[in-house]
Formats: C-alpha cells, structure tokens, sequence
C-alpha cells in the first residue's frame, strides 16, 4: 500500500508506462492502469484526467522551474544566455528523472498522437519562456525568437541524451548552446 | 459545375472553411462540405483522406519549393541564409494564398485538434528542410538547428503577417533575420 498521495501518483505513472510499453499506448485503459497499480479507478482520475496526462505531469513544475531561473537571471545577460542558464539550473532535475523519462520519451516517439501532445506542450512552453524574457524587458520579437530557437536546442540536447548517453546532458547542452552561436557565422560549412 | 478535378479540389478548400467558420470544425462533416460544394460524399474522399486534412494541402507543394530552393543556393552561404532566401522564393505564392490562409489560421487557431496537427506539420517541415541542409553538406547538428530556428522565425514572421497586414510578408522576414542575427551574436539587451 502507498504512504501517501504522492507515491500513489508515482506509482500510477510507473504503471502506465509498463502496461503502455506491454500492450501499446491505445490498447491500455485507465482502468487496467489503476487495477495493476492497486487502486480503483476512481483514485486514477482523481490524480489524472486521462491516461495521456500521466505522461506530461512534469510539464508545470519543469515550466516554472525555467521561469524562476530567467527571472532571476542577472541584469544585462542576453536572451539566450539568460535561456541556457535556465536550462542549466533544471539539469539535475532532468538527470534524476532520466528512468521515468527514456521509456516516456520512447512511448511518446512510438505514437502520433502522443507526440503531437508534446509538440503542443513544447509550444506552450516556449511561450512560456518568452513571457519570461518579456517581463525581464527584452523586446517582444526577439524574446518570441529567442524562446522558441532555444526550446528547440533544448529539446534537441535532452532527446540526443534520451537516446545516447554517452554523452552527458550538460555536454549536450553546451554543445547545442555553441552551435547556435556558429550558425550565424557560417560555421565551418 | 467544375470544369476539371482541381476547381473541385479548391471548391471543396473554400467550402469547408465556410462551414469551419460557420459551425465550428466539430461540428461540420465531410458529409456537409460534399453537400454544399455540390458533389458527392465520394467525391469528397477521392480528394482527401479526412476533413481535416482540406486544411493542409499546401504542405506538400511548400516543403518540395523549400528543399528545391536550399539544394539551388550558392555553394558557401551559410545555413540561415540558405533557409532566408527559401523562405523568399515561396514569398509571392504565398502572398497569392493570403485569401485561404487567413482564415485557415483562424480556424486552426481555434480548434486545439487542428492546432497540434499544424505543430506537427510544421515540426515534419523542419525535419525537411535540415534533410536539405545536410544534403549541402552542413554538419548534422548544426543542420537540425538552423532548420528549427529557422522555421520558428518563418512561422513567427508568417502569422504576424497573417494577423496584421500592416507589414508585408516581405518585412516580416527581414525584420526576423535580423532579430536572429542580432540574438546570435549577442543583441542590443
């Protein structure tokens, strides 16, 4: 039996992960999730409203994780500086997860619906970021611009990782950070 | 009555975004966009797979003008200028589009459904145009970002176009050129 809320809401996600690697995202109900976790279903749609939300639960807390960095980031540092460091500052949190998060990834790339959910949260998220530079008082296009050129190092650096660790995250992150700064300059193309 | 197979096509386009707009997307069948444009419910499946589907016709047509254009680029322009001058050549087709994409935009704008697909699309979009990029020799990673940055700055440029017309499509690029620029290197901030 679970403690407390919280590790019923874990084990909920841990659930459904296996049965959606088992069986196939479309062919699991939240029913079945919530019998093979040991809970009525009831209790599974009081911590989730659907089987697909249980997959995208870390999106709030990774969102204002990032916003409380930009804020905080020091006057005068540039928008994709200001960003990197914020992606930085979640790079713990990122590398704790990473159990839950590969096989979510792998479930997620495997069906479409899925993945156009998380391009959705991704947008969001970037807009996110740029309301978060907005505030810090970087100009409306270049703050849209800055926000969504680096969610996209962003998601490149995290997914690479997801996908071959032989590369650390951090590394991946300073990689995408200064390939962006090439990009204008040609690079070596 | 059409003359030929593509009046049709564009007959059942206009149409459905009628009823879009009239009803809401939910609401409207591929049934009813048949009736109204005056041809058969069988018709309308020889054209497209779904009604959703009417809405995203031209995506084809503008990832193969995209790649043509980046494989023709000068040999040693770097690759945001290589993806810039792509998104010039499709620049007057997609003025002469303005009358359906507006409120196309609205439509998907307003419909969650249709507005992941058209993440979707767009992601598939950037996908195609680093495939190009690489083709040109630019180095993998390098070759993803640009494409991501560089359509975020198309999509960004083209919607504020859409929303506003106070600007030409033109000045909407350049303006978001620059801002790139000027982000990459360090900016005004």
């Amino acid at each position: 039996m679970a403690k407390n809320e919280g590790d019923v809401r874990a084990r909920l996600q841990r659930t459904a992960l296996e049965l959606f690697r088992e069986r196939g995202y479309d062919q699991t109900t939240a029913a079945e999730i919530a019998t093979r976790a040991g809970v009525t279903e009831r209790t599974f749609f009081r911590h989730f409203p659907d089987k697909r939300e249980v997959l995208f639960d870390g999106e709030a807390k990774l969102r204002a994780a990032l916003a409380a960095s930009i804020a905080d980031a020091p006057a005068g540092l540039g928008p994709l500086d200001t960003l990197f460091q914020a992606f930085r500052s979640v790079q713990p949190a990122l590398e704790g997860n990473r159990p839950f998060s590969k096989p979510r990834h792998d479930v997620i790339s495997n069906t479409p619906a899925l993945h156009e959910r998380e391009l959705a949260k991704m947008a969001a998220l970037a807009d996110a970021l740029a309301a978060a530079l907005k505030a810090r008082g970087v100009a409306d296009l270049q703050a849209v611009l800055a926000a969504r050129t680096g969610m996209a190092a962003f998601v490149h650096a995290t997914v690479s990782w997801l996908n071959d660790p032989g590369l650390g995250l951090g590394e991946r992150l300073d990689l995408a950070h200064r390939e962006l700064k090439a990009l204008l300059t040609g690079g070596d193309y």
